[in-house]
């Protein structure tokens, strides 16, 4: 081979970088080589020899140098130095490779004008080659749906809760201690890290402009040890589920907390691992899970970038500016299709309140499949009751909850989570 | 676009060169474009409008066309038209894509020579994109190992006899009504199919040279409803697993119907799905699942094949030409890591036969994890009895077979699988 190596120059040595420096540096990616980095301290020992490459303090150096041609951005954070990395690369003509979600579902209209290639299969999912998936291996489908579960601290503390019946105070300390949570897991168990990686697969799979703000997306924050229990009793888990889709092309997308149905295959997907699903015509439903974080499942997608870039084929952030895409619809919910609810309320223990909570689920043309009403879990003049509907409009069952939320003489701490019912 | 388009020749219009004739037709491949045809019956309604192609009687012409830039061979069979067609390709330096695994495992030798690209993801595992994610998507991991569930056929009995109580042959007839199973099923319930496709993956990940009589492949055949049946009173269900994998250095590979537990990410795989698993540094194990087969299934990865065709990225069958392969083992199971086991035999009903046959388990050096007897399922003066042992090695458990063989007073109808329990 007397093609020159590509020169990689790399930004940021936590655990993710230094994984990444090291297979480089054993030579994991043929016509590929690591010759500058960039990192916060450059003394620590990350137990790596980076004797032999230019080490530089401001990241965006890395940009200009003249011993780089593509830069990798693991600096994190949608703004700030990352940001400032990403623009210098793409002013000096170098090709991109990052894993953050954050700056490019927050820069998208920037990024999607730059003139060089970047790249970003660790971004989603981790380790799971979705963003490969869905622009070769599946290059000639139409794509119907996809999702899945996108945030491993979510689904950590989720079956944490479920496998231990721990609460969610409980289940999140385990995770942080555990390493799956931040110290300040807001971003993650808001919602807010799945839904950047939704619109990042919205856009890929149904070329929809990427803006946070038109979709709807529940965190995980509210889920009780009450509604872990209940669920089960309806053989349901709860997993924070992300939905795109595109029927009649009317485009719908949103991320919640779901019940999901025991031993199928989204329940199936336990502590921090990722799974996304995908369905397209002709290939029919897939599914692809596995570490969706952490060092080596991150450092692994960006070793394929890298290979992807050494062979030429690297790509622009999606198929066109975003100003030529799909806009957003107003909002994605409540273009859902119908679905089964859950809805969980505590019942105040007086005679009546049943009849007049079915009373006003009537009236608003929602009917009840399932109902379990049990006294632990309590508190004080207090019931849990947990119904499971009929399929119903997010509309109707937003009606219905502001029907009840009025009526605290009957009820109170109302809840109601979509049933995920497509596998 | 002012390069001309990459012009297709087809061979073979069943169900999967009808779908992929559909939709190629419908530009679903930007870049390719179908221009010949052969089938057998140039009239047969696909209900497609072949009018605007040149068909050809005789697949081998599609070779020679001028009209053609790239083969489709959609004949099948291992040898004869399929072969033909893709040798007569390779002479006139013209890319193949096909989906034929019994062609490819069978001629690995002479077609890992031929100077232009052979493209086969839909050979294995259908839908699924597992020969780009080896190559591309886990381009800088070390595979530790990989295979799943392979043929659709065998998974499609095996949860039929599960779910419904079926015996194997009702089962077999179900699965050919539905259309799941050929007329002669013997390729598929042999586990022949599925070793084919292992091989390749062997040689994908591991460089070994395929060679289908070096490994140690079990069909379905002999799987009876009264295995199914106690094997799931220890909590397991049975499924024709592939395993490919290298471990200090040393190949293994097996095809067998083995023991998954319940619940377990392969137990979830029902029906005709297929489902590949990988295990890999750094990125740790992946599970991709999807169909294996049928007409969109498979026309989805040819349609992939087709468009790296396009962007130039066809490649040879494997890295080498397998005489610079690494050379597979004589006897692929043997050095398989030790396993618990299931074993059953039919018990003669008379006082001291579990004695004399845990006897014979433990001069082996097998020692018993779990005992199931059962009166149902037995028949005149024998009884099923189902062991689960400890983790023993091939050797140990073909040597126990043999001694209970010799034992025709005490046991007969033995049968002896392995525990797969990996995730």
């Amino acid at each position: 081979m007397s093609a020159p190596s590509l020169r990689i120059g790399l930004a940021g040595l936590g655990v993710v970088g230094a994984t990444l420096a090291k297979r480089l540096l054993s030579g994991a990616v043929s016509g590929a080589v690591l010759t500058a980095v960039s990192a916060r301290d450059a003394n620590r020992d990350r137990g790596i020899d980076l004797s032999g490459l230019e080490f530089v303090a401001d990241a965006t150096t890395l940009a200009q140098s003249d011993n780089v041609d593509v830069v990798v951005e693991l600096i994190g954070g949608s703004n700030g130095a990352a940001l400032n990395l990403v623009r210098a690369a793409v002013a000096a003509g170098k090709p991109v490779i990052t894993a953050n979600k954050a700056m490019l579902a927050e820069h998208a209209d920037e990024l999607s004008l730059a003139t060089t290639p970047i790249s970003y299969e660790a971004a989603i999912a981790g380790g799971i080659p979705i963003v490969k998936t869905l622009r070769e291996g599946l290059v000639g489908n139409n794509i119907l749906a996809l999702g899945g579960i996108l945030n491993g601290t979510c689904n950590y503390i989720l079956t944490r809760m479920e496998e231990a019946g721990l609460s969610f105070d409980d289940a999140l300390a385990e995770a942080q201690a555990a390493g799956f949570a931040e110290a300040d897991p807001t971003l993650d168990i808001s919602g807010a890290d799945a839904a950047q990686k939704l619109i990042l697969l919205g856009a890929l799979a149904f070329d929809v402009r990427p803006d946070i703000n038109k979709w709807s997306v529940l965190g995980i924050e509210h889920i009780t040890a009450r509604d872990i229990a209940l669920a089960q009793e309806f053989s349901y888990v709860i997993r924070l589920v992300a939905i795109a889709s595109c029927r009649d092309n009317q485009i719908y997308m949103q991320v919640a907390p779901m019940l999901v149905r025991q031993g199928s295959a989204l329940a199936q997907i336990k502590r921090e691992t990722n799974a996304v699903f995908i369905e397209a015509e002709p290939v029919g439903r897939l599914i692809l899970q596995g570490a969706g974080a952490g060092g080596g499942a991150t450092a692994s997608a960006v070793l394929a970038d890298i290979a992807d870039m050494v062979a030429g084929r690297g790509r622009s952030l999606f198929a066109h500016p975003t100003k030529d895409m799909r806009e957003s619809p107003a909002d994605g919910v409540m273009s859902a299709p119908d679905r089964m609810w859950y809805l969980r309320l505590m019942l105040t223990n007086k005679a009546g309140s049943i009849a007049q909570i079915t009373q006003i689920l009537a009236e608003n043309g929602v009917s009840v499949k399932e109902v379990v009403q049990r006294s632990q879990h309590g508190d004080d003049n207090r019931l849990p009751i947990g119904f499971i509907t009929d399929k119903a409009s997010a509309q109707a069952i937003m009606q219905v909850g502001a029907a009840l939320q009025a009526r605290d003489d009957i009820c109170s701490d109302i809840v109601h989570l979509p049933l995920y019912d497509d596998d």
